[in-house]
């Protein structure tokens, strides 16, 4: 039972929260004449003492105190005796538990926005190097029309922008705080919450103390935040294993990211970039594992969720080792422009070009666009060259109305550079996202 | 392989969406000039009349072609022959089906919003009418400390309040338009995204034509929000199964949501409840089947991304089921006032109000209080009564301190009364609630 | 309520399940006196009736008789009148409906039992025609040492073959039958339920009536055969995505199982295979929805079990999909030959071969095997060769000891070839293999 | 980079299995010539010195050295020099790191095989002692039919009885050797995978070498027992939960799993109850997360893989707690034998019989039979007592054929004593399989 009950093996990383929950309240204590200044004082500076201890590693934890709150309380009252106990006046486990893994989740919430704002950088540097570089634009892994590998990396800077922002908007919700919800019903002692809300920067105290004690909302909305995101580096993974590819070539990791084999020089694995994949269900399950732990629990608090930390926990520490190995990863790469470059030519890409410029400049039917298109492909595969390669003359032979004016659509180049409606691929474009983007990340930052 | 193909059986849901997706583009076409006046009529006369045809039970569906989208343009084109083709100029069914489905989800937002508003005002009411009706509050299911009933349903308020602030949240981030995406590098045409945009109500254009065709993050971000709504609603669902036993008898289902038995007059089967309960996996398991779809996808579009409809129209159905039966079932429940209050008194239930006092008015350590609390229990417990039926003599004999005034903490009302800190059980901080989240459902309703 | 309550969309699936059981009760009840023959005979051409009706599509359903149990004993009523009343003696609708859902997975178990044998059949043939193509076998989605197509299709075999070996536990373990629990507690008409278990094909009834009535592990369990299963056509499906790139091109999907573009001649859309691989959540999802509904109901049958249809439905549904086009698409498949050789040849792939050809004939130590094979490695690539290009001579400057029978484990065929151990890629190996999986489809057709 | 890359963190604790797994390979490689006896001596002999630091705690981790199977590999060069390296021999990181992992979760299957049979001994205590006790019967949570306390216990033996039966048939699946797959492809070493299958408990080798490196079901479907059997034990800790309530106490749990307040002594929280409960989910996030982590992977091994430890760790750690608690929790409880006899007496809970008894007996149509039914309950409701407290005159009034055998199914334990149908909940029936399951512990655990 010792075994199943104790949570001091995971949550002993909560002491910071904790002994600053403590700080918090024992100041409003004092401020509201509901304990003395001196005993206050004293609970103040043995709070300090065990804060010096642990960051110094000189604190012994015990099973048999459960948790870190025990534990603490158990030191405080060795230190400073009696007004240990007026510590927990109008305090109960069940709020000062719940405040404190907000404080923790919240920490984690602003560590992980740097971490994706430092992702989102690392990637502005590669599509600002690579603003120009054409790649084949791919649907179903078959190359589709030519893109640009700065727009590319873009879609990913999208992707992690969404997620800051969706992390944003479960911080704010979290940010209210419980502290003074007691063990469900409040407390008849003239407590002020907002003054220790504001103390531990909280926007505001949660309006029902019920709730206060039995919410998990936020745990579930973080470890959702980062399924979401883990996908996404799932996806970006899967494309530099892919990439990686001796059959792809389009990119290299750097040595610190990827291992070789002595005596096969081509060979490089994409380690991190697996791992990152592999990875990816970890904050997923740890999201059901929390959902199926609250799913139907009656009102309020029960030992059930003392089972919200440790899937928070491993979530977190993955998500942050996958954000950090992303972000190196991608600022080590090479990409190789001439193999993307020849690639993005392949496969006759620019005959939707072709056949838009007919739509475009000559207001055919899409039917008949179409038409002539499959023709001048036919005529150039049996040629064995690209269509930009077919003369003038020889297009006139299936449609006579075109015109030197095609040129400019087609080969890659030009291709991507036609793209320039609001998002599209053209360089003109992917630098006015890049700027936006810089500029955001500074915003963001303030 | 038709069969595994076609999506028809499913995606038909979203004829309005496309069709509304369609009248926006051809203006757009028209006003851009990319599409003649003349063409663009015609395209618009056709959509009115399938849209027409459809929703008179009028049109037929074919497997062989595939999809909904295909069988609006096939009878676009039965209707009105050629001009039919121009509408597809600078669109795809990559864009075309990303816009769609994000109209889908935004109008099931939107409908479920009011729902959610639905359910809260349903339980305000019951909060109103029993703002002062005492009742036992647990924790472990356990009898801990009096509440009253109208704070245990303010509890859910806040829970229903978060489900719809995380809804509106998910739509703004949602509501970005990725019509112009074109297949994925974005389009050649002289488009206008920001009028499509405007027209469909999306805030503005999506920023990466690659990210426009490949992103369902407004659908997973769609499922957690519903994953989590389910779990609120399968804790309350528990309650009321739990409050309908024999054994505790707190409330009583009406008849419509509940099943009898002809020669069991006590037996009332809670079934919507234990439905709403048994549907709080739903939404996570649509979260699930959408997140492993997309792990590992590379850009752009895959097929694989076809799977994302119907996980989300079954818990989009599943939890509007549920939040209409759950708001039902709050409206007509009974409370058994007696019961509960009977209930509340029970098991020494003030003895944490009574130590209370003593540290607040005698400014006891707590110790010295939980040992004076538990004699007077025991004395209590020995002769069969409450604490509040001891005489203020009987308490002094065991703490000479103790006065008259104790009597304002016991008993269940005195205590519940007693918590007048914020968010706290007291009535009158009960009825502060009500007023504010009344108000708060008019603002929002705006 | 009556849309929340109502299964009869969903489980009218079970009308055949629903009749046999019947079927088998009143036959039972019959032969043990418990109704009279004239009684029996009378349900049992009703029941006959009903079949015949619904087989032909002239079966009404209606919301208001919730589910297809009550379909049938309404429509029994009127077809027979009063003895209709006496099918349900000493039954209820907990054993009903768990026997009914058992039949029923049962059934779709076979189905899919059979769905497997014909994938492992087209694997096979694949294998058989291509046990000695070789081609690069990847870690890290880099080629490491070559192996034949053969091999590769019966590592896909092994996986589907623990499926079904899965699948045949799963059903044994399902195979009882809980007809006879009654309503929770047994009966004290004097059944014989072993009749009605052998009857229906179980293996013997249920050991307890508590269980019998409030068991899904039969469901959990096929769920989970089926997420694994799914899982393994994702991988597969997978690698088909990734050969069919223009990249890989080491297969091609035949058009029936792809989509092509007319302008686009190289393009060719696996849309099969994205779509099986798209599905690989929905076995997951839906195990996460019975497990979460599951999660914590006390004894015996609530309504919330009533949730465990339309997962299992759709799971299966699914799953019967993606078998029946994998096996149509492996069929289908063409194998690129040579672009398999030359792409296994790539890299230096046999320098292992070397080296380890070095360790047992010169029984040199691992280190310097290594060291010898670098050099040697070195000298092919900085020549522009493969390490079977150089001469005896040459590998003699690096190590005397080599002699001629290295060109016996150098270039893909002999590396291939000389991997004999139990399990290995050697063509005898294979062929061994595939013998040993042509017999035991035999075996287990029996 | 090498903090996401280091797993010596968690898979330290293969260190068994991984010196096992290597005494057996060095053996084989010595018996088949392919290393020489001294080497294979100092190899065995450097092994158990290894293993003999581990298990004294005198072995130091470095994250530098990655993994278990390098550290070992490391200490063991320090300890005999250059030979070390000869136990690579014909072996690789690929498939000894699947050796170890199947051995590990073999083990641990066994482990938990042996918790399940204690488990299952402590229900068959109770079902023993309270064989004869009667207790409401639920369906929906309302008393439906009278049981008996044995017959509820024996259902979570059936439940627990179908795990070990999964689990050993996930142990049969399992225990094949992927020893001498090596990186994937076989070797061309003369191995006997045989003799290290044989070595190590393995029934066979695996038939594969690709599938070998690469195949993880064995994880998977341990997980997915885990999570099965994890669902169980929530529902019977739900059942605790709510037994233990003030308004139900059926049963108490012992102070060692329940956690008391010092003030208020009918509080007894059921914390070893909930902790169950809660953990419900733990082993289902695990199943999910290596499922999304295999989904798509392309053969064979890729670094992904590497994230199948923590959660096939994680989870068996907490089902291993779970079932030990429950297990102590189940041996000590008190069962309130009055409380459960006059609950299963309330709400005319033999009705049914009474109703059962009148088609019997009576050959009454069930209609007629329910309609006598409800007019008997009416009118014991009237007077305030119970069915069985009617007299048979005041019964005759209604039903002129009753007779005096009517009162051998009226009150509970007659009620209970005349379901005897095969699994009812009549004494007789239960002693049977108590004396059943008994006799199946001893038969499993030869």
């Amino acid at each position: 039972m010792e075994r199943i009950n104790a949570s001091i093996g995971f949550d002993k990383r909560l002491y910071a929260q904790d002994i600053a929950g403590s700080m918090a309240h024992s100041s409003m204590l004092m401020e509201q004449g509901i304990i003395s200044r001196e005993d206050g004082q004293k609970i103040q500076e043995g709070l300090q003492t065990i804060l010096r201890e642990i960051e110094a590693g000189n604190f012994k934890t015990d099973p048999k105190l459960e948790d870190i709150h025990m534990h603490v309380e158990a030191r405080l009252r060795e230190l400073i005796g009696d007004p240990a106990g007026r510590l927990h006046t109008a305090r109960s486990r069940n709020d000062q538990v719940a405040t404190d893994m907000r404080l923790w989740v919240r920490d984690t919430m602003d560590h992980l926005d740097g971490e994706l704002a430092d992702l989102i950088d690392a990637l502005l540097s590669q599509a600002d190097a690579h603003a120009d570089t054409v790649m084949p634009g791919f649907t179903h892994l078959q190359a589709a029309q030519p893109v640009t590998f700065g727009h590319h990396m873009l879609a990913y800077v999208e992707m992690f922008g969404r997620d800051r922002s969706r992390l944003r908007d479960a911080r704010a919700r979290l940010n209210e705080s419980p502290l003074g919800s007691a063990a469900l019903a409040g407390t008849s002692f003239p407590i002020d919450r907002e003054m220790t809300a504001k103390a531990l920067g909280f926007d505001r105290p949660t309006a029902n103390s019920l709730d206060g004690v039995s919410d998990r909302d936020f745990a579930l909305e973080f470890l959702s935040f980062a399924s979401i995101c883990s996908m996404h580096l799932s996806r970006l993974a899967e494309e530099i294993v892919i990439w990686s590819s001796a059959q792809f070539r389009f990119v290299e990791c750097s040595d610190s990211f990827s291992t070789g084999s002595s005596i096969m020089p081509q060979k490089k694995n994409p380690d991190a970039a697996e791992l990152i994949r592999g990875k990816a269900g970890r904050s997923a399950g740890a999201f059901n594992a929390l959902l199926m732990m609250m799913k139907g629990l009656p009102m309020t608090y029960g030992k059930d969720m003392q089972e919200d930390k440790e899937p928070v926990f491993d979530a977190a520490d993955n998500l942050q080792l996958c954000l950090a190995a992303m972000s190196g990863m991608m600022r080590d790469i090479t990409v190789n422009v001439d193999v993307l470059k020849a690639a993005s030519g392949a496969g006759f890409s620019t005959a939707t070009d072709l056949a838009d410029w007919l739509v475009r400049s000559l207001n055919m039917p899409f039917r008949s666009a179409h038409h002539v298109t499959g023709t001048l492909v036919k005529m150039a595969e049996e040629r064995g060259v690209g269509l930009e390669d077919l003369s003038l003359a020889d297009m006139q032979t299936v449609e006579a109305g075109i015109t030197d004016d095609i040129f400019s659509v087609l080969g890659v180049d030009n291709s991507v550079a036609s793209r320039v409606s609001y998002g599209g691929t053209s360089p003109v474009r992917v630098r006015e996202q890049i700027a936006r983007w810089k500029q955001a990340l500074k915003d963001m930052a303030k």
